[in-house]
């Protein structure tokens, strides 16, 4: 069975990377601190030294790293991707990163004569670990078929957005929403519990009328409950709130409601909450001092 | 069977009315224009000259009204709902009014000797032509009990949330939320088609994820498709943000994402869309000008 | 020398009513705490019974009170003002309230016989005590010409603004402009000290620019010193801001710069800041937690 | 007399400059477009073929540019600044940059062996022909006090503001406050308007209390006359909004009033009034549709 690179083993990647090789694939792993690799070389992964000996290893290499600055890195760094890219290589970066990001990465490998699709995710913890995200690509197409296979194992729905950069693109609209409704969602839970209502009750209103979706029913009672564990952590919400919010400043298109729920994540940050999950916004707007 | 009054046969209470006729009860009824009667008549409902002398004949009113000002107009005007009521008589107003409003209808009914319900709804013009409106209901605990036989034909959930006013209170907050969810799902959809996304893979991706909700599968294609006939008149939902903003002033929780979202429909009913769908404040959120 | 009435002795009708005094006037003064009156009996005023006391006695009586109401109460309660109102008699509310409050008021006055002029003044504790105060009346522009000599001792510019009402008006938009400036100013001295900036040099920067204003000069030491003794409770700004945005909702008028700032004065308040002065803003902008 | 380099006569370049040929110094400008010398050539200046040249030639040369990417070509551009920097050199770079835009020029510099001011100013057109800018100051110390005898030619107030990055926060934090005023004085001058008051009694209202500032009364009858020539164009305004609200980003500081001024300027973007003057977001506020 063919094989696959897989670079980046934090919560995401791990879970990815272990459904790959849970599936029967040969995967080919480096993370940068290396004991994060044990995991995956116990269910039968290759641990390498380096990106670039990934990249040199294995035809398609995937990528899901925490952040634009790691994207970077790993991409342009001594022995990183760019050292092992050619003709015949290929790199599927699933890091949720800044349009530029990914076209800079993009233009670099397609430099070195390889092909690069990005493909970030929506989705946190849970989905990762069950394969059931959904993976927004963007770039060459003839990668985005190459890679069905894997992207399967790690998927519910895959979609083929165009152009690189509409999947960096795609998922900052997507979180941007998920993050205005997580806020709308907390001043609702906090204006019934001042008010005297019965907050569970709310949730049973919400879960049987038109608005009614997964994350109210898994993150509600959390919330009522104090339970912040992060599935997706705050500051991350809140950078991806920023790059939307960014995102409509270079298209000239307001974005009131986003910017205003920007802002409340900010304030969580403020108070200190930008490690617990990104529900955690509730504190902030609940908290009376 | 035992008959029941109807005040009220606008969008929702002829729909509404029609389902409690159509279940086999006997229903009296009353709109301030009497030909909105004729389609309830011919279903076999009775027609009644007044609210009062819908209260004489049935010891259960229900009422449903376009906005606090007629709620208030059709109990306390003359021959109005107070003028039959007394001993044995039960008035159940069903529209969305504002805490006070129902606390001052409630008061005088009481006074007179009758029991009070509030039941507002969750739901719009479909919702109650199925009969699948969620009720929520505050007030008279017995007279809950009583109303239930009715309230299963109009709704498919039915709420007691306890003393009166906690109606009014729990639909302000579900609809805020409703509200919001919108505001930022507008704002997703215009920053996807200003970026070069197509916006009906953003519909797809949205549908498949933990944000996915009956409301944004709905109105999602009519917004994209220009069609904002209107299910729940944009006018409305401004005025229950503006209630529920009200409502956090009072009880001194802010609402910063809600108060951004009242303000894109004030900008919405600037542009002249307030008697469209409360989803034209798609409109407001991506015209150039 | 003619006579004047004076009703409500706060921190704000205190110094006015002192003023009258001092300028020779015979001042007629009530409050609802009768042991307010003293330090004006001092100085010569003579102290009445009620509310009606005072306009019986006098042809001209002023009122100033803490909120819509007091102002209500004032006059249609018991032995309030509306009972010795008549014929010959005027009455000049300077109190802030709602344009729905003066209005009903000056409609009941009128329906009596009497002259009605509302006139809210625009400048807290200092400019009252130094006779400094900006009027805004509106209603009898008779009574307006009457008031003048008063007005003169009292305030260093009378404005009249015609029908009744947009006195009340007037105020609200004047005090939604100084709270968005509070609110703007607040967070610019919380960002420079952030980011490692004097925000003492920052006062000065503003102080020799476009922008330099008296409020910034006065309220910026205090500010960051802590100190937020009340001159302008924080409550009362936010009041006024809740019924500027309110006044928006009522003309379609969108106000979103305006609904964030009536939030962080909604935070503040939350925070138990409300006794404060209405820079204290500051204090729930920059604080970490 | 000591001799300047200038770089960049754009509106506010070509003003600066000739307020020190005027002065008496010898100056050496260039600027992008050849031809906009011209007046300063007739002024007594001499016009030089690069910045290289210019910086070769002077001492100590200053720049005024349109924005950060005009900043960062003309200092690292082919025969840009450091080509022709080195020890005994100066570069005072006066333009409005991001903070890290100013850095990584310093840094550059003085990599170089040359010394490094940034001075961005407060103040558009007028100040600016008028020689009463404030300038703002940050990076080498004793460069400050040699450039002491120019700046007093250019503005009427100078700071030192400490390490390079701090004249640029602190400009992004002044034209934040001077946006975020702009942008709810615009919102008081809307309601007025709707509300059937005189604009024009309001800013006189407004002039005489304890917010009047040049700003308002300068701007305030172009905006209600319809005159928006651009003496700060709109769109750099909301450059420093967006610049301002990230750098609050950067610093966990929640911006609610700043951010929701930001969306208001975008709005007037998305409008088409970008290269109207900044007051224009009077348009976005006030218009109907």
């Amino acid at each position: 069975m063919a094989g696959y690179g897989f670079i980046g083993l934090g919560i995401m990647g791990k879970a990815m990377a272990a459904n790959l090789v849970q599936a029967g694939f040969e995967v080919r792993v480096w993370n940068r601190s290396p004991q994060k690799c044990a995991p995956l070389v116990e269910l039968g992964a290759v641990q390498a030294a380096s990106p670039r000996e990934v990249v040199e290893a294995c035809p398609v290499t995937f990528a899901m790293l925490a952040d634009p600055a790691a994207a970077h890195d790993v991409c342009f760094g001594e022995n990183g991707v760019l050292a092992g890219m050619g003709p015949g290589k290929a790199y599927v970066d699933m890091s949720t990163v800044a349009p530029e990001t990914a076209a800079s990465i993009g233009e670099a490998i397609t430099a070195r004569g390889g092909r690069f699709l990005e493909a970030p995710v929506s989705g946190s913890k849970k989905p990762a670990e069950d394969g059931t995200l959904i993976i927004l690509a963007a770039g060459d197409a003839s990668l985005f078929e190459e890679a069905a296979p894997a992207f399967a194992k790690m998927g519910k729905q895959s979609f083929y957005l165009g152009a690189a950069g509409n999947g960096a693109r795609m998922k900052l609209v997507v979180n941007m929403v998920m993050g205005g409704m997580m806020t709308i969602f907390a001043e609702g839970l906090a204006l019934a519990e001042r008010g005297g209502l019965n907050p569970d009750q709310l949730l049973e209103v919400l879960a049987g009328g038109a608005v009614a979706n997964p994350m109210f029913a898994l993150k509600g009672p959390n919330m009522l409950g104090g339970n912040f564990e992060a599935h997706f952590p705050l500051k991350h919400m809140q950078k991806d709130m920023r790059l939307a919010v960014a995102l409509g400043d270079e298209l000239d298109q307001p974005l009131f409601t986003a910017a205003a729920t920007n802002e409340s994540f900010k304030r969580a940050r403020q108070m200190g909450l930008g490690e617990q999950d990104f529900s955690a916004v509730f504190r902030a707007i609940h908290a009376a001092g």
